[in-house]
C-alpha cells in the first residue's frame, strides 16, 4: 500500500510537470507566431528587427531542443529515427528544420521565417478531435465524394456558362474559364466577394441557381460530417467509458446489457486535484461514480475521503433535495457522471440498481457509525451524507 | 381547501404582477436602448439632445431603483452582497454603474451614454435557453476545441500563403501577415467582404481551398452545437416534466419504465388564465394532462371544471372525430401534451392505459350522471363529454 | 357496389377537375406575376404598356371570379363570411381587393400593381409544409427565442464596440449606432457586402469574434429548426399513415405494437392514373399496399386488377429477383411503400407477417386458378404471378 | 474447385484491367477539361493554340471510341440502341456529339470545345451518391418544396419592397423588380455581393429580416436534405451489408433478429488485393469477416489464409491487447467491419455470439495443430494467432 501510494504520487507528479510544461510550449508557440507576424509589418518590423528576430531564434532553440530530447535513444522509448518518422516526430521535424535550410539555400529572411507558421501544427496532436475528424472524413469518403463531384459538376457547368453569357461584357472578369471559374467558387460556397458579379439577365438567373446549389451541397456536406462526428464520437467515447465502468467494482457486477446500457448514458469528467466537484446548497442533477483518483466528501465533524470505484451524490437524485455536502478532489481524477434523467431511466428498468445504491450507502454509513442531523424532506432514507 | 384556494389566489395575483412588472421593464430597455441609438445620429442627437438625456437619466434611474429593492436586505431573501455577487445581481450592476462611473471620470456624454447597451444584457436571464448554452458548451468543449484548432491552422496557414503570393501585387491587402489574415478569415467564415480579394492564380486555388474547409469547419460547428443543443434540451425536458408527471396522480401509479416513456412523450405547455386550450369542431391530435391550475369544459347544460390531476381530449383520440367541447383555461396553468402518434404508439405497448382512461372517463360521466347527445361516427364509446 | 363504382367515378373526375383547375390558376398566377415585374422595366414597360396592363387586369378578374365561385353560399360550404376570414380566404381576399382599393386611393398605376406580388401567397396553402413550420416554430419557441436573444446581444455590443472604434475613421459608416448596426447585421449573418468594412486593427479583431459567432448562432438555429422540423414531419406522418394502414384489412389484423412498428415503417405514395409503379425486369426494393385506388398487374395472358387492401411486389423482396409484371394504376391511387430494409427487419421480429403473405399470394394464385410459367431463381414458391 | 479458382483470377484479372482502364479515362477527362479552359485564356489560347486542338480532338476521339466500343452489338451485353437510351449511354453520347455538331454548324471553334464540359458528367455514374441524392430529392420533394415556396414568397415580397423603397435613390439598382429581385437571391443565399446594397433606414430593416429568414430557409433546407440522406444512406448500406451477410455462413447462423441488428452494426470495406488490413504491434479496435476474396495472416513459422466466410481480429476485442499478427489481402476483397463498441453491445446481447466465436478460433487452431507461442497479457485464451 506505500508502494501504491509512492506510484500515485509519482504519477500526479509526472502530470503536473507534464501540464506545466506544456503551458510552456503553448508559450513559446504564442510567442513565436506574433513575433513572425510582427515581422512582416513594414514598419514595426523595421524597427524591432533585431528583438524579433532573437525572440525567433529562441523559440527555433526551444523547439530544436524538444526535438533532440524527445528524439534521444533511452530505455522504454522508441528508438530516434522511429520517432522522427511517427506523426509527433514529423511535425516536430517540419518545426526545427525549413527555416534553417531556407536560410540556408539563400531565402530573404522575412520569407524563411514565414515558415515558422509550421510550429502551429505541434497543437494538432494534443487535439484528439482531429484523429477523429480524420476517421470521419475516412469513413464517409464515398458519400463526401459524391457531393464533391456534384461541386465540381456544378462549379464547372456553371463557369462555362457564365464565361458564354458574360465574356463579351466582361472580358476581364468571365474572359476566361479559369476567371469564371474563380466566380463560381465564390459563388457556390455563399461567399460572394463581390469582385465579379454577372450583368446579363440569363446569367443572373443562373447565378441565382448556383446559390440555391450551394445551399444545397453545403447542406449535404454539413449533414455528413456532422452526423459521421456525432457517430464517431459516441463510439469512441464509449470505447473509454468501458474501460472505465469495468474499473468501478460496483458496476461490474451488473449483468452484460446494463453495463452497455451504463456505458452509453455515462459521460466522462477529468479534473485536476482540489477541484471542487459538487457545492453545498447547490440542485443536485447528477451522481458521480470515481473511476480513478480520490474525493473528500466536507462533512461536519471530520471528512470522508472516497477512491476509486466509489459513488457519491446520489442522495439528490434520491429525494431531489439540493447537495448536503461539498465535494472536492484530492488529486487528479476522473469521475463518472450518470445524469437524473438517466439515472432515473436506468433505475426504472434495473430496480435492482437503486436497491444497491442504497444498501452500498447504508452499510457506508453504518461503518462510519456517526448518526448525521435527519433531513426534513426524506427522513425515511437515513445518512445522506454526502448527496 | 379554504387556505389552498388563497394561496392559489396569492400565486396567481403575483404571478400576474411579475408578468406586468417584466412588461414595463422590457418597454423602459427598448426606449432607453432607442434614445441612446437615437443620440448617436448626428442630426437628430443634436436636435432632440435634452430630450434624449431625460429619456436616458429616467431607464437609468428605473434600473438603479430596481437594483436597490432587489439588493435590499428583507426576509426570505439573499443578503445584498451575495445577490450582487450572483449572476443576474451582477447584470443588474453592469447596467447601472458603468455609465455613471465614465462621466465621473470625464468621457464625452455620447461615449458614455453608448455603455447603455449592457443594457440589453438584462434579457439574459430571462431566457432559458442561454444557461443550457452554457451547458453545451461546457460539455462539448473538447470537440469544439478540436475544430477551433482546424479553424487557427487553416487560418494561419492560408494567410501566409496568401501574404507570400499576394504581397508583391497588393501590398496594402496582403502586405503583412495581420492583414492577410483579415482576408483569410472573412473567407473562412464565408462571409466574403470583398476588400481583400486574391488576384494571382495560385493565390485563387488556395482560396478556393478556403472557402471548401470554411463548409467543412461550419458543417462540424454547426453538427456539434446542434446535436448537444438538442441532447441537453431533451434531458432539461426530461426533469421538468417528471416532476410534472409525478404529480398527476393517475400517471404516477403506472409502472416505473411506463412512466420514464411518457415522461419522454410529453410536452410541457404553460397557459395563462382565460386562454383556449381546445376549441369546440376543429379536430383533435393531442389530449392534455393537467399538472397544475384549472381549467373549464364549456358543456352545455353546464361547464365542468377539472383541477390539476385531471386529464381531457381523449376522445377525439379513440374515434378520431372532432373536439365535442370548448376547454379555457380558469387560472395560469400548466397542462401536458400527448400527441396522437405518442398516444398510439403507448396504448399499444401498455393497453391497460387505453383501459385506465376509459374507466377514469365512464367514472366520471357516471358521477356527473347526466346523458349526453349521442355522437355519429361512434356511439358505442358513452358519454363524450370533453373531447 | 354499382353505387361504390360511381362514386369512384365521381371522386376521380373530381380530382381530375380540381388538378386541371390548379394547373390552370398556377398558369395565371405565373402570368401576372411576370407582367407585373415586366410592367416595372423602364423600356418595356413603357412600350408594352397596354398588352400588361390588359394581363394584369385579366389575371384579377380571374382571381375575382374565383373568390366569388368559393365565398358564394351553398350547400355542405361554409357560409360567405366565414370562408372570408378563413386562412385561404383571407388569402384570396389580399389577392383581389388590395389593387383596385390603391387605384381608388389614387396610387400611380404602377405603383399599384406592385401589389400583384400578393397573388403568390396562393402557393402558400397547397404547400403542406407551411403549417408544419408554423408548428414548429410554435413548439420550439423557446430555444429559438433564446437564440434570438443570444443574436440580438451579440449584434448590439458589437455594433456599439465598432461605432466607438471606426467612427473616427468612417464616419459615413460607423458614425452612429443604427449604421454600425446594419455592419453588424451583414456581418453577423455571414452575408458580407463588403460596404462597411472594419479597419483599425482591434476592430478587425471583434468582426473576426463576431462572423465565429455567427457560424455558431446559425448552426444553433439550423439545428433546432431542422431537428423540429424532422420531429413534427414524422409525428404528422404517422398519423396520415395510421388511417391508411388501418384501412388495409390485413395490416389491421397484426397486433397492435406491430401496427405502430409498421405505420413508422411505411411511407405514402400519390399516384395518378395510369401511372407505372413498377416496371417489368427492373430490380426490386420495395413493396407496395393499395390503401386506396386500383392497380392492373400486367400478367401474360390476361391483366389482373387489385383493389384497396391488396399488396404487390413482394416476390422481389421474397427472392431478391427482378420485378416479374409492369403494375400500373387505373385510378389515382395511395400507395404504402415498405423499403426492402424495413422489410426485412419486420419480418424478422414478426415471422407471421412473411407467412401472412405467402398464404395471401398462394390463396390469390390458387383463387385465379391459372399456373404461371415458373421462375428460374426461386421455384420453390408458387405463383410468384406480380413481383 | 480448380474451375472456381480460374474464374477467380479472371474475375481478378478484369477488375484489374477495369480500374486501369477508368485511370486512363480520368486522365483523359482531366488532360481534356484542362486544354479546354488554356484554349479560353488569350495569350496561351492564341499561342499554342495548334497542340490544345490536337490535345482536345485526341480526347474527343477517345470518348468515341469508347462510345463506339460500348454500344457495339455483342452478345450478353444491351443492343446498341438500348445502350445509347440509358443513363450512360445518354452521357457517353453527350461528350461525343454535341461538339462536331456545333463545328458543322457554323460554331466559333472556342465557344464549340465549351462543350468539353460536359465531359466531366463523365464521373457521374461512378459515384454512387448521386443516384442516392436523386431518390432523397424524390423522397423529401413535398418538405422541399414548402422551404421553396417559402424562399420564393420571402424573394419576391422582399424584392418588391425594397423597388418600392429604394428606386428613388438607387433606379439603376432597384429600379425593376427584376433587378431587385437580384439583390435579394444574393440576400437571402447570404451570397452578398455587395453590387447591390439598400440605403434607406427602412430598406435596411427589411434586408436584416431578408437575411435572418435566409437563415432560417437554408437551416431548414439542410436539415432536410441531411436527414434524408443519412437515412437513405444507412438502408441502402443496409442492403448491401444484407446480402453480404448472408454470405457468411457462420453469420447467417444466428436467428434473424440478431442478422438484422448485426446488419445494421457491419460497415463494408473494399480494399484492392496486397492491402495491409491490421498490422502486428497497433491497438485493435474492431473485428473482421471476409464477405469475399481472401488474406493471410503473417504467423510466423507459416503464414495461414483465410477465404470468404472466415473472421479475424477477434483477440484484441475479446483481451484489449494489440494486434498480434499482420494481416494482407491476397486479392481484392470485401470485408465486414464490427466495431468494438458494436462487438461488446452485441455479445452482451447475445452471448452466444462470443461463445461461437471462441469455439470457431478453438476449432481452427486445434485443425493447424501448431501450438503458438504463448501470450503475456491473456494466457487463458488458447490459440490467439490472428488478432
Amino acid at each position: 500500500m506505500s508502494q501504491h501510494r509512492i506510484d500515485e504520487l509519482l504519477s500526479v507528479f509526472g502530470l503536473l510537470r507534464r501540464s506545466a510544461y506544456r503551458i510552456v510550449q503553448y508559450c513559446v508557440l504564442a510567442i513565436g507566431l506574433a513575433a513572425m507576424m510582427a515581422m512582416t509589418i513594414p514598419d514595426l518590423g523595421a524597427r524591432s528587427a533585431t528583438w524579433l528576430a532573437v525572440t525567433l531564434w529562441c523559440c527555433l532553440g526551444f523547439f530544436a531542443a524538444e526535438l533532440t530530447i524527445k528524439s534521444w535513444p533511452r530505455a522504454g522509448a522508441k528508438a530516434a529515427p522511429r520517432y522522427l518518422l511517427s506523426g509527433p516526430g514529423l511535425i516536430d521535424l517540419l518545426a526545427v528544420l525549413p527555416i534553417p535550410l531556407a536560410l540556408l539555400f539563400g531565402a530573404p529572411t522575412g520569407t524563411a521565417w514565414l515558415l515558422a507558421s509550421l510550429w502551429l501544427l505541434k497543437l494538432a496532436p494534443v487535439v484528439p478531435g482531429l484523429s477523429l475528424l480524420g476517421r470521419v472524413i475516412e469513413q464517409e469518403a464515398r458519400p463526401l465524394a459524391s457531393v464533391f463531384v456534384i461541386f465540381l459538376i456544378v462549379l464547372l457547368l456553371s463557369a462555362v456558362a457564365l464565361h458564354l453569357l458574360e465574356r463579351a461584357g466582361q472580358p476581364e472578369r468571365f474572359g476566361s474559364v479559369p476567371r469564371s471559374l474563380w466566380w463560381a467558387v465564390t459563388t457556390l460556397t455563399t461567399t460572394g466577394y463581390g469582385d465579379a458579379v454577372p450583368e446579363t439577365f440569363l446569367g443572373r438567373m443562373i447565378a441565382a441557381l448556383v446559390m440555391i446549389c450551394g445551399l444545397g451541397v453545403f447542406g449535404l456536406w454539413t449533414g455528413i460530417l456532422a452526423t459521421g462526428f456525432a457517430a464517431e464520437h459516441r463510439r469512441r467515447e464509449f470505447v473509454q467509458n468501458w474501460d472505465l465502468v469495468t474499473s468501478v467494482p460496483f458496476l461490474r457486477n451488473l449483468d452484460a446489457p446494463s453495463v452497455i446500457e451504463l456505458t452509453r448514458m455515462l459521460r466522462r469528467l477529468d479534473l485536476a486535484g482540489h477541484t471542487v466537484v459538487v457545492r453545498r446548497g447547490r440542485p443536485g442533477d447528477c451522481m458521480y461514480f470515481i473511476a480513478s483518483g480520490e474525493v473528500e466528501v466536507r462533512l461536519e465533524p471530520q471528512p470522508v475521503r472516497l477512491g476509486a470505484g466509489a459513488f457519491f451524490g446520489e442522495f439528490a437524485l434520491l429525494d431531489g433535495g439540493p447537495r448536503t455536502a461539498t465535494v472536492v478532489t484530492t488529486m487528479p481524477s476522473t469521475l463518472l457522471i450518470l445524469e437524473v434523467s438517466d439515472f432515473r431511466s436506468f433505475t426504472a428498468h434495473h430496480p435492482e440498481l437503486a436497491q444497491t445504491i442504497e444498501t452500498e450507502a447504508a452499510r457506508r454509513k453504518s461503518a462510519e457509525g456517526r448518526p448525521r442531523h435527519g433531513h426534513a424532506t426524506a427522513p425515511a432514507i437515513p445518512g445522506k451524507r454526502h448527496r
